[in-house]
Parts: structure tokens; C-alpha cells; sequence
């Protein structure tokens, strides 16, 4: 036996590319000599408000426990989402953000010879998650940059156990409606465990965009991902959850480790999932943001992928790498999609009025300039 | 295809088993309607000091970034543990608490059809971490209720890919000295990695019990797993980090997720580590506790098995289970380890000199009731 531990690991870890994140801005003043309060990042979709106080309260009342280990059954946030999910307490499972949440699915129900299903231009940790346990993912192609549902039902095959469906979808900021959720939940086999990726749900006021938790009890195959990383504003802590059959959940919770979410991240999402004003602010701040880049992009005669986000996908009509590299030198960082499949689109995270119109104010001075 | 999402899960997944935790203050203040306050919890080997005020500002001056992701690739602290010990940043794998860096290890290099080697009486995570994969435990009898590495050694065979050692060892205290580990080590096959588990090195002031680090360039199938969970005082945050060759931690990184450690952790964790007071406190109080409990057991006539650890496997002879109740009737939590095959014992973390003659009372009163 050889000492070659990269071929000794697992085929499907072989393989793997890890995630790409956002560009950190301490790396672009690094790179660019500046100061990085004076760089505006709309790369990785989050909330461009400050915290919610409440959180930042919570947090520093957890502080005093810092030697103690977290609550490894995340008692106090679980009641509080199994009401205000109207769930039992155990149809939740808690990840470390909503990617732990996606893993343990992958773990549980994924292996060499099984496939999963999903879009085209989807989350780029679906296909990280299914590599990894060496099962094979079944990519089906989107329409009108969104996911085609009756094809990905058609690509269902007698070894596939999960199929990933993102409502709305990131990168691309497209949605499909009630019937369209219904018709396909009606469908799929009950063997195969659908996972409705809710991340940017609380952008999404209501509207012809559905709300997976009405469909839990209908389908006991489905399962409900949803994050505080995104409008709840907690990035740093990440807090995922999932809402599924006790079943389900058991299983996931039985794969996770015991003490996944830390101590800090509890309480604050505690305090977040109370916070309904902040939520509401969040929501305001990034209707008006979606409003003001989308008339923006108007004037400068760019189109875009019309998106229920807080971000959207911008069509630059060609490779979009050059207009990227001119965004870092102003100062403002965005996110290249070709790895999704969108050479031709840049992805930009709604910001703050003021971060909006420095994106829109570079974005002309690099489009003049050619 | 049935709904039964049970069976659908990975044989290695039914089987488990979850780790049972330390029994939560909050829980057993419910159960006897006192006070949190008034509670002494010994059982999970948490640090009985405060946290170190440099992580408590650290943490402080992080809060401004809640909305941000981490930095994935943990930079800071990675810089940090590199020149600590001596080795490349590229050589540093960081995870959320030391249990992440051992299931990465599970996931990268076990599954079905291979096996792992470890001892009886070994931390619980190694269990469930193989059978996580659904690969094989050769679980190997304990020597003096310590490892036995020649006869772990002997229990390797060519489906072998991960040796899991701790030292010292929870829940004993056990270790092994620089010399047998040397011997392990030129023996084991060199496709064969080695985990050394130093999660209570910190405790250890030099004597006989090596380090492992030491060893790194010598044996490129050695990883050394660490963490900041004990005497840096930092469980609630779960920061664990490895130490290996270059290409071993390339292979974790690719599995961990992307944000496996969350900001307020990193910060957290660079902060302790610089705090050199705080550790050296951590080991000076836990030294004078270990004497404490040591003079006490003596006087109560109970044998313990000696212990490089910041807690004691104390031996009552008899099933301890009754004693356990017994101690929370007072006010006192242990930890049972009848589940890590020691039913006669009871694992005590070493606390302040007042909850050390806590338990001391406790655990007299208790006895002489019978």
C-alpha cells in the first residue's frame, strides 16, 4: 500500500473542486493598494444593512458561556421555528448554514451508483455535495435561464434519490409558481427526497412564488432549506435549517455533528427570527436596490434575468470576464458566473442606494471604455 | 420506489447511533426546579475559567462583519497556527471543532469495505464517524484502559486506511510515550494514515507524553488533530484545526465546507492563541485541581486511573450509574461512560478549586448514603 493520499482518497473526492466564494475584499485592497472601506462588495448576497441589533444583543448575552459547549440539540431555535412553521419541533434539523443541510442529504441518501437531479445554471454546491459521496449528478438543462420542471422530472431515473430544486434560484434569480411546484411534487416518485432550497424565500413578498412550508404535509418527500444567511443578515454565523418528516429529519440528525451550530450562532438567530422589523426593512431595502439597479441597467441598455433575489444576473451580450476585471479596478467586486455556465452574465448582490450607484456609476465607466 | 425514507438512507447511516452529549445545565435546573446558578457541571471537559478577554474584544471588533461570509479559506488563522508549529500554511486544515477534522478524515479515506483501527474506552466521534461512511470499526482491547499500539499495530490489515490514537485519551487520561510512539509509527503501513488526537495536549507540560508534532516531517502518514475547545477555553465556537502533509490537507479542504468555520470563531481562535497568559492559567488551575481531586478521592478511599487530561476517570468499583443520579440530586453533573464500556467509572472534568470541593461533597454524601 502506497503513501500516495491523494490517490487513496475516495474517486469522488478525487474529483472534487472545492466552492469558489466572492472575492474577499481585504485580498482586492491587498491587490489594489487601497483602503477596503473604500470597496464596495456585491458578490456574495448579503444583506447590506448592518446586523440586526437584537442578534448583536443575543450574541453579546451568550458570551458569558463562551468555555461551554453548544447546545448540541439547539433546543431554544428549534421550538422557535417549529412555531413559526407552524412544524413539530422534531421536523427540523438545524446545519451550519444551509450548505451543511445540503451535505447531510447528499450523506445520507446519496452513494457511488445513485444520482441526483437538478438544473442547469443551479447552486454550485449541489454538484459538490453529490461528488463528494461518489454518486452521479443528473444535470438537466434550464429554460429561459430557469429550472425546466418536466424535464427534471423526465430525468428522474430508478437510482435517483434527491433531486435539488432552488425557488428562486441562485445564480440566476428565476422562480416557478404554485401550480408548477404542484404538478411536479404530484410526480415525483416517493422514493425520491425533493429538496426545495428556500435561501432567498424572505425576499419573495408573497406573489405568484410559493411558500414550500404549505406543501410539507402533503408531500412527506419533500424537504424545506432555508438559511439566516441571507435577509436575516447572518453570514458570518452560518445558521441553516431544514424542515422535512420526523423521518427525514432524524436521519439528517443522526448524520450531523452533535455540536454543529456554535453557541453565538444559536442566539443570534434566536433574536433574528424575532426581529420582524429588521426583516421588513430588509425586504424594503432591497425592493427599492432591485428597482434602482434594474432602471440602471436601463439607461445603460443592458438587459438581465428578471430575479425575486437580492441580487441579479446581469447579461453583458458578451464574455463578461473583461467588464468583471474593470469592475475590481474601481473598487467594486461582483461575481463572475461562468463557472455556472453564464460566461456572458455577472451576478451583482443588491446593495445599499449608495453601493447601487457606485456599481452603476463603474459599470458605465468600464462599458465607455471598452 | 417506497416513501420509506429510512431505508432509503445509507446502511451505515440506519446504524447510527448519535453522540450523547454532557447532560446541559438548563436541563437538569428543569428537572429539579432550582437554579442554573447554583449547578456544578464537570462533564464535558470545558475549561472552568472564563474565556480570554483577548477573544471575548476579538469576537467584539468581529460583530461589525455579521453579515459577511467568513473568509473561507481562514487566512488569519492559518498564519497564525502555521508559524506556531513550524509547518506550511498549506499543511493546515481548519474545522468547526476537532470532530469536523476527524469526519473529514472519515470521508476522504473510509468507506464501505475498508476499516479503521482504534482503541476500547476511545473517544466516541471514531465510532461514529466510520460507521457515518459505513466502513469497518476494528476496535482493539485497551492495555491498563490504555491504547495497546502493538496491538493495534497487529490489528491492521490491507483494508485499512485510518488508525484513530489519542494522548492523552478521553475518556482515561491514558498516554503513551515518545518511544512506543515512535515504534508505531515506523510500523504502521505507510498507506495507512495515522490520527493523533491531541485535543488535551495543551495540558500536558512536557514530561513524557511527546508531541506530535515532532513527527510530522519524519512520517507523511501522520495528521495531528487539535483544538481550541479546551484549555483555549473556545467550545462554544468550535474551532478544530490538523496539521499534515501538504497533500493530505488539500484532499480535507476539498471535502470541508466552505464556511465550515464561522467569523466569530476564526476571530476568536487568532486571538487565543496568542494569549499565552490564559493557556498557562488553564494548565496551572487545572494542575492544582487535579491534586485537589486527586487528595479528595484518596480520602474517600476511591481509586482513578491517572490522567494527562483536564478530567479524571474516577473508579468506583461498582456501577456507577447510581452514584451519577445520585450526584445530580445534588446539584452535580458528571459524565457516565458506561456507553465507552466502563460502567464502573465516572469521567470528572477538573474545575475551580469551589466546584472541585463541590463535587467532593457531593460525592461523600452520596457515597455514605449508599
Amino acid at each position: 500500500m502506497s503513501g500516495d493520499f491523494l490517490a487513496l482518497a475516495q474517486p469522488g473526492v478525487q474529483q472534487l473542486s472545492p466552492y469558489v466564494p466572492g472575492k474577499p475584499v481585504d485580498e482586492l485592497a491587498r491587490e489594489l493598494g487601497i483602503s477596503p472601506e473604500t470597496i464596495v462588495k456585491l458578490a456574495s448576497n448579503e444583506n447590506p444593512m448592518g446586523a440586526s441589533p437584537r442578534a448583536l444583543a443575543a450574541i453579546n448575552d451568550a458570551l458569558a458561556e463562551l468555555t461551554r459547549y453548544p447546545d448540541g440539540n439547539g433546543f431554544a431555535l428549534k421550538s422557535l421555528l417549529a412555531e413559526r412553521c407552524d412544524v413539530q419541533m422534531d421536523q427540523v434539523t438545524l446545519g451550519n448554514g444551509s450548505n451543511d443541510i445540503l451535505e447531510l442529504v447528499a450523506r445520507a441518501y446519496l452513494a457511488p451508483g445513485l444520482n441526483a437531479v437538478f438544473s442547469e445554471h443551479a447552486f454550485a454546491v449541489y454538484p459538490i455535495v453529490t461528488q463528494a459521496v461518489g454518486a452521479q449528478a443528473r444535470v438537466v438543462a434550464a429554460k429561459a435561464w430557469g429550472h425546466d420542471l418536466p424535464a427534471m422530472l423526465a430525468a428522474i431515473d430508478c437510482n435517483t434519490r434527491v433531486v435539488f430544486i432552488a425557488n428562486p434560484n441562485n445564480p440566476t434569480g428565476t422562480w416557478f409558481d404554485t401550480d408548477a411546484l404542484n404538478e411536479f411534487l404530484q410526480d415525483v416518485p416517493p422514493g425520491v427526497l425533493v429538496v426545495l432550497d428556500e435561501a432567498y424565500i424572505e425576499y419573495a413578498d408573497g406573489g405568484d412564488l410559493p411558500d414550500g412550508l404549505e406543501f410539507l404535509s402533503a408531500y412527506p418527500n419533500l424537504l424545506v432549506s432555508r438559511t439566516f444567511s441571507k435577509a436575516y443578515g447572518l453570514a458570518a454565523l452560518r445558521v441553516g435549517y431544514s424542515l422535512s418528516t420526523a423521518v427525514v429529519a432524524d436521519v439528517l440528525n443522526r448524520v450531523r455533528q452533535p455540536f454543529n451550530v456554535n453557541s453565538l450562532a444559536l442566539a443570534a438567530a434566536c433574536a433574528a427570527l424575532q426581529d420582524t422589523d429588521y426583516l421588513a426593512q430588509s425586504r424594503r431595502l432591497n425592493d427599492a436596490g432591485m428597482q434602482q439597479l434594474q432602471d440602471g441597467f436601463q439607461v445603460l441598455g443592458l438587459s438581465w434575468i428578471a430575479s425575486k433575489g437580492n441580487f441579479i444576473a446581469l447579461d453583458l451580450g458578451q464574455e463578461a470576464a473583461p467588464v468583471y476585471q474593470g469592475l475590481l479596478r474601481e473598487g467594486v467586486i461582483v461575481r463572475p458566473v461562468a463557472n455556472y455556465g453564464m460566461p456572458n452574465h455577472l451576478r451583482i448582490t443588491i446593495g445599499t442606494p449608495a453601493e447601487n450607484i457606485r456599481l452603476l456609476e463603474a459599470l458605465a465607466k468600464v462599458l465607455v471604455r471598452g
